[in-house]
């Protein structure tokens, strides 16, 4: 199988999805924040308080998958039914953990859109940090699970 | 130090950098996208026609970088004065590494920006190749190279 | 009944609408913008040209409304089939009334875009009179009409 | 005084501000949500948790700040300094206060800033409650304080 | 047959395309850029290279093409399942010649997506090459093709 | 003078402005939209009316300017101080004729923002009037008038 996004002559394209079956597709996507045990602990702390970090890259994330069309430039314009992401800490691995869930009932897949709210999420949880941690380190940003489409199911992790 | 982007009420805000330095402000970010073998290969050889997906992928960094503040709830809009994305394959490392710089003259840093370009830039790696490649991951994204403003510089890797 | 967009563990959430049926949703909002006589009267004065503030701000709330799930968290993207937005001097009110209508047949309503419309309408009436009059007040917007989708109709006013 | 954003010819435009001051520029802007009892009880009580709605309104406040040269068609686009939005329940008056604060050096006013800041939160409370009441009214929304500027200081309420 | 985007007052609406049949629907767009010939062949050489003008403005009028609703007030959000934007040298000609084709399945047609896809191309290779020719034109930008939905087969060149 | 765009290794970038002057920068940019009479009669008939396709159109020329770092890929992000579009009809020559201006005082010129302005203002005529006309073109689309920076000063036409 090679490259799909570009034609016999080399051009990039979007491609027709037009013939695929409209199906039921989720896609869930993962990633982690590496932190200093400081900066966890700060999270936390904090955490038990309204408006916290992981509550505001939560949203940021939730928001950042309506975007993904604009981002990356081949992807289409889909109507997601549904966006989950959460984050949590994982104070034994020095972690962030962040996990993105969409859905919708359409011709294409939403990958995409689970990797874009990982990273817009993993992105928020540096912002917030930065001033205390700039060693911080957004990592393994990955497709766990996918189903629906012609490809069928697709299970990671 | 504790975490900036909040009031004493516990409040996120967009705190307010008017009484900062204008002052020259770099940042540098690194990441890389871990794929398997064959689609590097693949990558490699189609790299040598026009329109290929690091040239994808790089004109999609430079972009996301713009959007930043759109993504990002709390960082603040900036004037970008130059942006710049490159990516290169490592086939020892099985990786396509991304490096993007940014920098203005201004009131605040521009790690963000250049954070968001790698992010955009790996994700659309990501989305030209998931065809063939479910399992590749983007991974390392972190600031390496950071000056100006009050907090000086800061030098990674 | 409860708070629909957070889940059992409270983290807020773009709630799965997949299982909606696909029905004609119409909504329908109103709001006001009170202003000085003065004000009123030079943009009834002004109207009678072409470029008027009620024509601007008419099309600012059409594109508003679009604009909606870029601004409300957790809205969904939804396919729009119409908008319209009036205005209209009640100069005995001292008010510039407001009236927003969208629809399309999906599985989720358009209050939101209805609503979004007024708000962004209303905005603009404020930025364009706001040299000669800072006091203005965006009032009572509010919905006023919501037919389809398993809630029912809802009518006030 | 007239209308600013017309020209002789009665042609809307973006008045050019080039020649105005680069001075501190501050806004603060008020608006409230009315709302049934039982709404605001949910609202409260549901507070004690992370994530609670008015936290998302908040956080949707300052993003909504920064779109607002995308919404209103004769704003200028601006590099927002500060963008802080608060929220809290008034349950004698059956209402979520709201006030949202813009300021920047620059050559134009924040008021749009502020205001919009104020709208797009009262609409996200609107949305995240509107299933167990339809009745809310977004309402009051006004500029309370501005300066900078040659039109000097401006004070309300 | 007269103006479709106003009502019987007057107002400017985007019209309701709910009672439209759900048809496949293609729109095939053309421009050209004119420009010197030591423009052209500045463009065609370093075309040779990866990542060159045409590359550049293809994968532009591809996002542009996703940005229609944004930028044209009263057209419809659509989920386009396809964009190609094709780009050639015409050096008899002194021409950029750009070719954009849109398709989905919907209710309403794309032909403003396929010319928004060509003028955002003709921009981009305007703003790569003005630094040495400020003398380009953007001409001739029209629909050569349209098919699908109730006003049935165009085709024009 | 080669392609200012691209590095030496033949990477697109969006190129350092920092070094650059501030000064007053101005540019102005014109095109056409050629059409059949009677659409013409038709517009300027309609144009007696408030929410007329002139207005219309200028009000997405205006908007479009903002929009241009969104939707050009290398150009900077700019704080325009001024945005004005003009339409007239020229009936004699079967033509609605667009004329944008932009100004700011700042390290980079405005002609990218003039020339998108005019493209974004003559889609949303051919958007109003293309259920009459299919075979309008867009057309003669250029720079007239550029002032300001270390290029000079440069006028057309």
């Amino acid at each position: 199988m090679g490259l799909t996004h570009f034609d016999d002559q080399g051009n990039a394209v979007m491609v027709d999805v037009a013939g695929k079956d409209e199906t039921r597709r989720v896609a869930v996507a993962r990633g982690r924040v590496l932190a200093a045990p400081e900066t966890l602990r700060l999270i936390r702390d904090h955490g038990l308080k309204k408006g916290d970090v992981l509550s505001v890259a939560q949203l940021a994330g939730i928001m950042g998958a309506k975007r993904t069309p604009d981002l990356i430039p081949l992807c289409h314009p889909l109507a997601l039914t549904k966006v989950t992401v959460d984050l949590s800490l994982d104070e034994a691995a020095d972690a962030v953990e962040i996990t993105a869930t969409c859905a919708l009932t359409g011709r294409t897949g939403v990958e995409m859109e689970a990797l874009t709210a990982v990273s817009v999420a993993a992105l928020t949880v540096y912002d917030m940090c930065k001033a205390m941690d700039r060693g911080m380190r957004i990592t393994d940003i990955r497709l766990v699970h996918k189903s629906g489409g012609a490809s069928g199911r697709f299970d990671a992790d």
